[in-house]
């Protein structure tokens, strides 16, 4: 039996950075895929400790933070930095992405269809190219790159986020902004994301 | 002139944990503290890197994500584990936390009136409970503390905020889970902290 079980939904969403770094640090691992529809209502919900995906399971531990599991398998396949501040470097950037999607999500997954409208509205015109330009400003100034210059897990942190923000918000959100595309150019042909992205599920 | 300067708002919400770990580390700082009401409407934001507080110039560098700043000041301070995993525990413990501040805030933020007395009602009755039983469960465990057995940044992060996480929901959350109130006793008991939090302004 494999030692790593990642179990999430038959999606990239919160799962995909999890599933690269993986694949970067080449850590064999069982890609447990959950159907939204058919298997997550009946899914065993309180054998989760948050009662949420992904967990990763390994060395006998259930962890179940996603951003928490990206940092802890970043350290181990060394896509993180060399000092206190470099590491805070990295956070800082991991931590604008999430606000970007925290921001998108609560319009989304906004229940009265009115005040979704009103929220996405919002959402596409000011707070999503507000962050694009943050963003793409300093991918530009670390050359393709979230963090020192250098291809970090903040990097692929983004890159496993893409579809799902792009699906979310109705459009490419790197169209326009030619070094986030480039962050992405540059996690995708990481060596061993470069043959998982090429082979993965469609999804 | 002092080497480290906070810039946030007069009241603890996400600076407090900032200031509790600078306190405890010793670490001597302006506390530079904004009127929400008088100060903040024309304050210069595009001074700020995502226009928005609290940001902590240090070095000649202006960090502004909140939780990564509490992890590289805890870095500084001791009060982070000594491996991988041990810091994905309190990684994890953080943004549990961060969750339910997240859960809460989007209730509480909420522009449409009966939007938001709908979401409150639910983040009251279910989600706080849910959450504050899984906590308790963990501070349980860990012996009044969040990760490790041991006093860490985590349990830091979740005193500097209680007061905040009470007045949005408008209950005291530590009332009825003693294990969660001995976090914020021991964290409000640690070197620093202690006389911090005896002399600090009562917002």
């Amino acid at each position: 039996m494999s030692p790593c079980k990642l179990t999430y939904f038959k999606s990239q969403a919160l799962g995909e950075a999890i599933r690269m770094l993986l694949h970067y640090g080449n850590i064999e691992f069982d890609d447990i895929r959950i159907d939204f529809e058919k298997e997550w209502p009946t899914y065993p919900k309180e054998s989760l400790p948050l009662g949420q995906i992904p967990i990763l399971e390994i060395d006998g531990k259930v962890l179940y933070q996603s951003i928490a599991i990206c940092r802890y398998l970043a350290k181990k396949v060394g896509l993180v930095g060399t000092t206190a501040m470099e590491d805070y470097e990295i956070d800082n950037a991991v931590d604008n992405l999430n606000d970007l999607r925290a921001r998108i999500a609560a319009g989304f997954y906004e229940q009265n269809a009115a005040v979704k409208a009103e929220k996405m509205e919002v959402i596409r015109n000011v707070t999503v190219p507000f962050f694009l330009n943050k963003l793409d400003a300093i991918a530009k100034e670390n050359n393709g790159h979230f963090a020192l210059n250098k291809f970090t897990w903040a990097d692929v942190y983004f890159t496993g986020m893409i579809n799902y923000l792009n699906s979310m918000v109705g459009f490419n959100l790197t169209e326009n902004h030619p070094n986030l595309k480039k962050v992405v150019e540059n996690t995708e042909s990481a060596p061993g994301i470069k043959e998982w992205v090429e082979r993965r599920p469609k999804v």
